[in-house]
């Protein structure tokens, strides 16, 4: 299988979170992909970047933060503005970066690693979710801007992942952990980090013309399904 | 307080559901309230009652049905079709009924009272929830078509209330399983039948000129809140 | 390239939507795929259906009617009452059909077609969006249910496509017709037939483990986009 | 009509965005209100506020910003900087401030003003959408949390009002430009700054014991319907 024959991709943050298992499988699907591991932190990384890229097919704006859990009474400024320059900021910058060089020769792909905690409600969780919910705000428009040019932007808001570069070494080996964090799925198990990269293949390749601003929710329907509290068999 | 002076609402399935509390508090409230305690199963029954209640200000479309828990594999015809006749043919009669005399008239309010669980997805509950999505969807397109002649239809998205119209007395007379219930929403507590009437009372008002096709969430942060399935300070 | 090797899938209403298309790219990835041309009206044909195909890895549960456009108002029972038919119930009884089979092995995958009319709303379309919602929803708690057993359901939620099966030929074959539905889409151009084969190949496809209950919109954005009413660059 | 009788608010920004018409008439339906014309661009000036308003019971987080329009290749550092601390900045600092004390009292409302704009996807209007989806979701979660406290907290999601501090002078005043904007309505007309207001005032009264997290859309449908493109009739 070779959907991505001869695209050039360029993976942010390729050392963390969804980068590790999209670099190595856009590779065996015949991509030629180009590693950071700056954070892009700043500007001047985002330029580095750009100017290192160059032109390219795929950009996979795979951007990671670590959700420091607080109710909202007690976030810490630190924590808010850190997750603000990790995953809000660099997001923008990607895009202005990267997208007009895709939308000059009419073809491009964007496929940013957002989180299925922008998509609900966590308590404790209102600083990552935030910068999630509004990643997956700015994927939308810029998608809508770019499709007339036959870019499509997307996102993955992804949840839990079998992977050490996705959960400290400590818990992803832990079993009690891994069982735990799977029975809140419906799937009762979680996901292999291969099948995001399969999931970020098909949105970056040729096939994905009309998936345009959309966040794919990959999170084993945790993202639909909710608890009724009780076994309504007593009733009958 | 008197939002409702002088307007004339009817309520549908007066007896059950939320139709006893917004009753009550409608006609506190200033109104001058119809009930019909008919299930609607037919066209008939439909023109009876618009037959009766004439011209009105107000529908308060109350339509109940009792959720049969089964799997998709064991959805049985009966259970299936019956809640097709009770939530889903006669919201789209009311509707057909009641919304051209105020559209006429260039004014007129629409309420309907669906569930959160067309919001949601919980196991097991797929023909009920399949019916409560489908009315809330109806409830956008009627009210996008009737929002130029000054006609605001909207619905409420409801979930538990301490009400015995609402679950059988046995239930609702069992402090265990309030208890239980109250669990899994964020307020910890299940609403009151008042509270509901006086949302419906809010969106039956002349203040409501532009909240349109919405079915407002009521259900205490339930459908917005999800589950991490672990306690994350064990990281820090 | 070959990601459906091997499996076995049945696509129902096979001549009409987007059954030809479907058909075709599947057999062109590997699938041996069985064929009906039944509307599946009742119970009967969903039942032959099931003796006919036996035990299926995927199931695209492809159902179409015709939008009959009409004002709430001016709804016919005849459409509403056909709607029902041809795409509400014979869902239902799909799943509960062939589900069974797949959860028993462990394996499975369904992709409905449904439309984006499901998930926005446009005046005069309210039996079809209702039905659509409909389906969409029942998706959703069908998938939930069957996660768990390794089984993965889904839906498209599809629009505008360049096929005489999807458009009748008189508009299809008509380029000002083209113009002006490609206007609404952010794309500016609408989809082939086979790019919406490609997005349920790899939702049937064993990549996809983690998509639960989902319904993708593939829309060129049309489900994302609104229209501000008014050119912003007057106020600068 | 007294719903407010007795209750302490504080409004933000009172002089621009929905500020005066939520001040007006919440003091005509007998709070007390304080307000503030600070824009709230730093942490001391949150604690100013915090320290000159004190115990509240209500706090109306009215955040302004001017959206630049650009696509997102021509976002300027400036335009998408200052509306993270216009909108996005101060809406944590204000949850984090107040929402403690409503906490400990067993008793609060927040409402914080929003947008539209952040539940759907304009071209060239990405900083302020994303803005406003991430005030949105801050918003979520405060709210699941303080929920058990007795304290709900909620978003109007605004669009067009008919106000000189919404809309520039020139712009409210020519009536050209309202024609155009109201034609995207499903209402075809404007809002009133009261209407905003009295769904304020519900959501911060007594009454709203179980609206949790929850953006209400006051938009006169226009976050619900979409355009199809064509006239259906063609085809009958």
């Amino acid at each position: 299988m070779s959907i991505l024959n001869g695209k050039r991709a360029v993976v942010t943050c390729a050392d963390i979170y969804m980068g590790p298992a999209i670099t190595e499988r856009f590779r065996e699907l015949g991509a030629e992909v180009l590693t950071s591991e700056s954070s892009l932190l700043d500007q001047a990384s985002v330029d580095t970047l750009l100017e290192e890229a160059g032109e390219v097919d795929i950009l996979i704006a795979n951007l990671a933060g670590t959700p420091h859990f607080a109710t909202v009474d007690e976030i810490k400024d630190e924590d808010w503005f850190t997750l603000c320059d990790r995953l809000l900021h660099p997001l923008m910058r990607l895009l202005r970066a990267f997208v007009p060089q895709m939308k000059a020769r009419r073809a491009g792909k964007v496929v940013a690693i957002t989180s299925a905690a922008g998509l609900r409600t966590v308590p404790e969780m209102a600083s990552y979710s935030t910068m999630r919910a509004a990643q997956n705000s700015l994927i939308r428009t810029a998608a809508v801007e770019a499709a007339r040019f036959n870019v499509q932007i997307n996102a993955i808001a992804q949840n839990y992942v079998a992977s050490e570069t996705y959960f400290p070494e400590e818990l992803i080996n832990n079993p009690e952990f891994i069982k735990q964090i799977s029975s809140v799925l419906p799937t009762q198990r979680i996901a292999s980090g291969s099948a995001t990269a399969d999931l970020a293949a098909f949105l970056a390749s040729d096939a994905n013309t009309h998936i345009v601003g959309h966040a794919v929710p990959f999170a084993g329907g945790w993202d639909v399904m909710s608890d009724l509290g009780w076994d309504p068999r007593a009733l009958e």
